[in-house]
């Protein structure tokens, strides 16, 4: 008894040293916030669900937080990055592909026409999907997107794309973690796109994302067990699939969903639906100085008028870029 | 820079602290494990993983343990648990279905006739299985199992049901974690038939359970965004499904795995084919008298010859319940 009393006491020591010494980190967790509604209102909720004794108090093995990726951890402007890498994917192979000189939509692309390669709508650009993304092993891939991912330039910013990441965003999923959130990726980008650099990038590892996926095949590959991708649609996240991933990967109803489009709707629905206190936020993007403009009021983009009238009558969160976050990116990508 | 040094040398006494409190239960993390090679061989390898510096050495991300359930976790004899909730169920929708008492396989179930009800084969069983998995949403039946779970009593010990689980394996689970390993369940078992009672049992959450799985559709029922469950298969978890949900779910090659049938095989193979340490495990239902004898050389299990013969080519440990388990099951059901 007398050792484990001790024990406490010099456990206490420990966090006051620790306070002592970074007490300036532990001011403010999410320093590229602006002060003001919004950074408050994550404040207060994750302030409410952690405080033992509470009514609103949440047991950390519950603390599920579900994050959409593209246009809410990193940009999505002018493509999702990831036809970015098919369309570099297309050029790698067209060597191999002498046929593609006359076949849409890979003419077009391999002519620098997105525009054109586009035009065909959903089914040119499964097709992009499809000759790039499968044909090779799980672990083939995992290598092709690490060699890309660390190598990509943003098309417009020409800045390394693991810098178009935002800067908040990081800050808010390290400070939910500090909180004994567990955080997922939810996303209607592919699962095996992503998983080679969350963890590096956002601290999610890859069991904690969940994304759009093609089918996979156990085989002998030169002898070895391996998977193979085959060209065959197996998911597809978003929408009214986003609680249907969230519920076959995780299980359990996330308290906090953070997206930014109608394509996150449905996630934050079911999210904000369940018992006790819950949490919903959407970023807008509002700034064309600092990133790119396609809210609602822009009608260009997939952040409908609609969406933001539920978010309005449904208490979630809305994030102006332009006024609630200080900094917008990364400085460089994580190491 | 002095804080630091202080915080290291109190986190020193710490642990000199807490060595000297938990001496004897530090001695042996596996009590209900008899000594001997296949003890050591789990002891081996766990140490050599998580020794820093060790050609061996895997960082604690990468430590990702997967775990069949059936007959590795607890019993599956006289037939699967899962089975048994089925014709429970089956016995409580009854009222609702008159027409069952003509129409097999139910009218046999009704009858007490499980073999007769399963002389369909798997046509049977999956309409079995759909009548009383399907038609509710998620959150449903998830009461449904937690209410059955906790009250079912194993139809030849009389026991409740989680007294079937094993208690070394419980212990093996939990020294893995305390090694910083992060412990799945992969089974040809229902996802969400395991996901709510797997914590408590366990120690395994449910978005590290992997399983297999029927379809669910996001809908508003009551006003309420929810997911009910479809009566039509999504995923198999058996068999080469194994390394394929490992892959969908976990993202990563576990570096162990831990079954007892031919339905593991795939998932051992695709396991212990990664680079680097990796341990294979079979448990061998051996012990007649404790629990029940189904092993290859009973001929009516799914344990092959071939599998022993690959496990010992392979260089898997195979437990033997009778000799290497000083324990079978567990005292009561976890609180």
């Amino acid at each position: 008894m007398i050792s484990q009393r001790l024990t406490k006491l010099l456990a206490a020591a420990l966090v006051l040293i620790f306070h002592g010494v970074d007490a300036a980190a532990a001011q403010d967790p999410l320093p590229s916030w602006n002060d003001g509604a919004t950074k408050q209102s994550i404040v207060d909720f994750v302030a409410k669900v952690t405080k033992e004794g509470s009514p609103d108090f949440v047991p950390p093995a519950e603390r599920i937080a579900t994050f959409d990726n593209d246009g809410t951890l990193w940009a999505e402007q002018p493509m999702y990055f990831q036809l970015l890498f098919a369309m570099h994917r297309v050029g790698v192979l067209a060597p191999e592909h002498p046929e593609w000189k006359e076949l849409e939509p890979f003419a077009s692309l391999l002519k620098g026409d997105v525009k054109g390669a586009l035009a065909g709508g959903e089914p040119a650009i499964a097709e992009i999907i499809m000759v790039t993304h499968a044909g090779m092993t799980t672990d083939e891939f995992e290598k092709i997107v690490k060699d890309w991912i660390t190598t990509a330039k943003h098309p417009i910013t020409k800045r390394p794309i693991l810098e178009m990441v935002y800067q908040p965003m990081v800050e808010l999923l390290a400070y939910l973690r500090a909180n004994n959130f567990k955080t997922f990726i939810v996303s209607g980008g592919g699962i095996e796109f992503m998983r080679p650099w969350t963890e590096q990038t956002y601290g999610i590892p890859p069991e904690q994302v969940v994304g759009s996926s093609i089918k996979t095949k156990f085989e002998m590959v030169d002898g070895k067990p391996a998977l193979m991708r085959l060209p065959e649609i197996n998911f597809i996240d978003d929408k009214t699939g986003k609680p249907v991933g969230i519920n076959s990967h995780i299980g359990r109803r996330p308290i906090a969903a953070f997206g930014n489009s109608d394509g996150d709707r449905q996630m934050l629905e079911y999210t904000t639906a369940g018992t006790g206190a819950r949490f919903g936020l959407l970023v807008h993007h509002d700034d064309a100085e600092r990133e790119f403009a396609y809210g609602p009021e822009s009608k260009i983009g997939t952040f409908s008028d609609g969406l933001m009238s539920e978010a309005k009558q449904s208490g979630w969160t809305v994030v102006s870029m332009k006024n609630d976050w200080k900094t917008i990116f990364v400085a460089g990508p994580a190491k």
